[in-house]
């Protein structure tokens, strides 16, 4: 076991500081990931509230407002300051009230994500407060410490067995000659069946799909985000997207696609213009480089190969890249008008689709650092699968 | 693959008209279970909209204001009129105020569940509405049709599936005489190693487990929800707490507790006192019946057989059950004031627990009907775990 993982919470302390304000507050369930970053306290699935307050010292006191029956994990998972659980029967924006009331501060300006519930800021507002968004909690879980990153890493390792499974099957497979379908292990192979050998993969690792283990073959892998049943057939490219989500909450993600018995066509040409616009994209990656000119190089290359980078449905249909953490998907986008910062971890996955032929996309995880970028986690890619010891 | 799932959005529509609303709102990502409720659709983590209108003809208008990269997915899923991809660069709730006025509605009352992001709710009121919360939604999701009914036991029986391996597992295990420590495999057993050969189990059959497979031994069993790593040692109660989500989105929730060599002491008298209270629980439940007697029929039950039914920490520290559907924990709760109906899934989850003991559940799923009830999916219990076929 690791110890607890802790949150810097001075970035926080700091907005606090800086807007002249009495709190921040965020309240949600245990799908609210900005809480998640907060409080590291993984359960449950009603309303529970964090709230900082400036402190005595202006660094900051955190409590987080848990219910009863959760306490001792709670207090177990907690790294801020206090775990609270008096006022078990009223709603968390209630007791989020209190929580500022008892840190000296009755009125002012409370601080709360764009997306907390509405019926936590009116009960804020009733108690007297008067509530301002702050986007200080996204930026700060964009720029992730080493802790963090050793979480990414782990759980991106377990995501890489799973594809990795997925490969291993589909070296194994074979085509039935008449039908094309292709066969694995006495019986037809289908998405939804290589989408369970990866996620019981990911499961023996202790990670665990997160009901978005994209397995599509043919024109659904050309739908970005297939979870269905189909057939897989000779030729078809296979694509895999394979993002779990580790014990702490944070999120691995990986891509990669292949074909049994390829016929050296559509599905070749995008490989080769992927493979290039990953590389394209990678040399590009640093701290202070502007975020979108990851995104150009990629899209660059795939026009240069011939591919269109303009259409919602066929060639390059979306961005090269996004931030990961206790989200999948946050900042900084590789499509923002900003710079890259040493700390930021970002899915490299250019991609090409054809409804008529397929789709074909690679992705890669990478921390930014000043001088480029690290990998968290390898592995190689071939468009015809291969055992791999 | 089943035909897509339904919403019988008639009772939404009847609360339109009941308070005189020209819409019904609801804002949230992939994990918002009333958004997933309402849209069917599964994806993605940033805010989308579902709106309900009037209506030519009263039966109301459905419609799914839709990320353009998710369209293909949302027109799979959608089980509603109209799947809308304009205006990708506004904001949810602002979208959302968009389809209330393409229905010819710019002002007037707009119902939404309070937990509505705040900046929707913002959004709308901008736009002219009155925004009024509304607990339709919790309401018409407490009763299951019949093919709510068929996913949840679909994911129940997967769930017993991976009740039944980990059962499996402690009965091949072995103890070491000299340490007392639990073996199987070559190896010391934790909770995380059996907790991990229940979730590939889980994922060998299609559903996934939500991060929270609780599997606690000795005291940690006695903490309601476990997820962390412990040794495993003779004669501690090893309590399973299996709640998997489906591709549906609908859960399981199945308990069961073991001990590999028992001593015969508390666990077994807290074994005898958990099964009585199941029995007395189930014995009461009916439509029509007070949720809140089968709660304090099994709570009546276990003061009988001399457990504390009135602390936080040790004896019976919880309610008796709560409904479950898209959300593993909703409505009714066998502690509220109210009737029960026909159509309520419920766990029946008595338990006992003692930190220098350990502790001791056993929960069903079951679905209510006009008589009693039927059990969704049955698997046996005992306290020596057996090799069941």
């Amino acid at each position: 076991m690791d110890a607890a993982l802790d949150t810097d919470y001075a970035p926080l302390a700091a907005e606090l500081r800086e807007r002249d304000a009495v709190g921040l507050v965020v309240v949600g369930d245990r799908f609210d990931d900005d809480l998640r970053y907060c409080s590291r306290f993984s359960g449950p699935d009603r309303d529970h509230a964090f709230v900082l307050t400036p402190g005595s010292d202006g660094d900051g006191h955190t409590a987080l407002c848990a219910p009863a029956l959760f306490d001792e994990q709670a207090r177990r998972e907690f790294p801020g300051d206090a775990v609270r659980v008096e006022r078990q029967g009223d709603p968390a924006g209630v007791r989020a009230a209190a929580a500022l009331a008892d840190a000296g501060h009755d009125s002012g300006t409370v601080l709360v994500p764009q997306g907390i519930p509405h019926d936590a800021a009116v009960y804020l507002e009733d108690a007297g407060y008067a509530v301002a968004s702050t986007d200080a909690l996204a930026r700060a879980r964009e720029r992730k410490t080493d802790a963090e990153i050793d979480r990414l890493r782990r759980v991106q390792r377990a995501a890489i067995r799973g594809i990795r499974r997925a490969e291993a099957v589909l070296a194994e497979a074979t085509v039935d000659a008449e039908t094309d379908e292709v066969r694995w292990n006495g019986g037809v192979l289908s998405t939804e069946r290589l989408r369970r050998q990866v996620n019981e993969t990911l499961a023996a690792h202790g990670v665990r799909d997160a009901g978005n283990t994209v397995v599509g073959a043919g024109s659904t892998a050309a739908d970005l985000h297939y979870t269905g049943t189909d057939v897989i057939r000779a030729g078809e490219t296979v694509l895999l997207d394979v993002s779990p989500r580790g014990p702490d909450g944070y999120y691995g993600d990986v891509t990669r696609t292949f074909a049994v018995d390829p016929d050296g066509g559509w599905d070749r040409r995008a490989y080769l213009a992927v493979e290039a616009a990953r590389e394209a994209a990678l040399e590009e990656v640093a701290a202070g480089v502007p975020a979108s000119t990851v995104h150009e190089e990629a899209a660059a290359e795939l026009a240069a190969h011939g591919f269109r980078v303009d259409d919602d449905e066929v060639g390059f249909t979306h961005s090269t890249g996004h931030g990961v953490g206790v989200s999948l998907h946050e900042g900084p986008s590789l499509t923002a008008d900003r710079e890259l910062a040493a700390g930021n971890v970002l899915t490299i996955e250019p991609g090409v689709y054809d409804p008529d032929e397929g789709g074909v996309r690679l992705e890669d995880l990478i921390v930014v650092t000043e001088s480029g970028f690290e990998f968290l986690g390898e592995y190689p890619f071939s468009l015809v699968p291969r055992e791999r010891e």
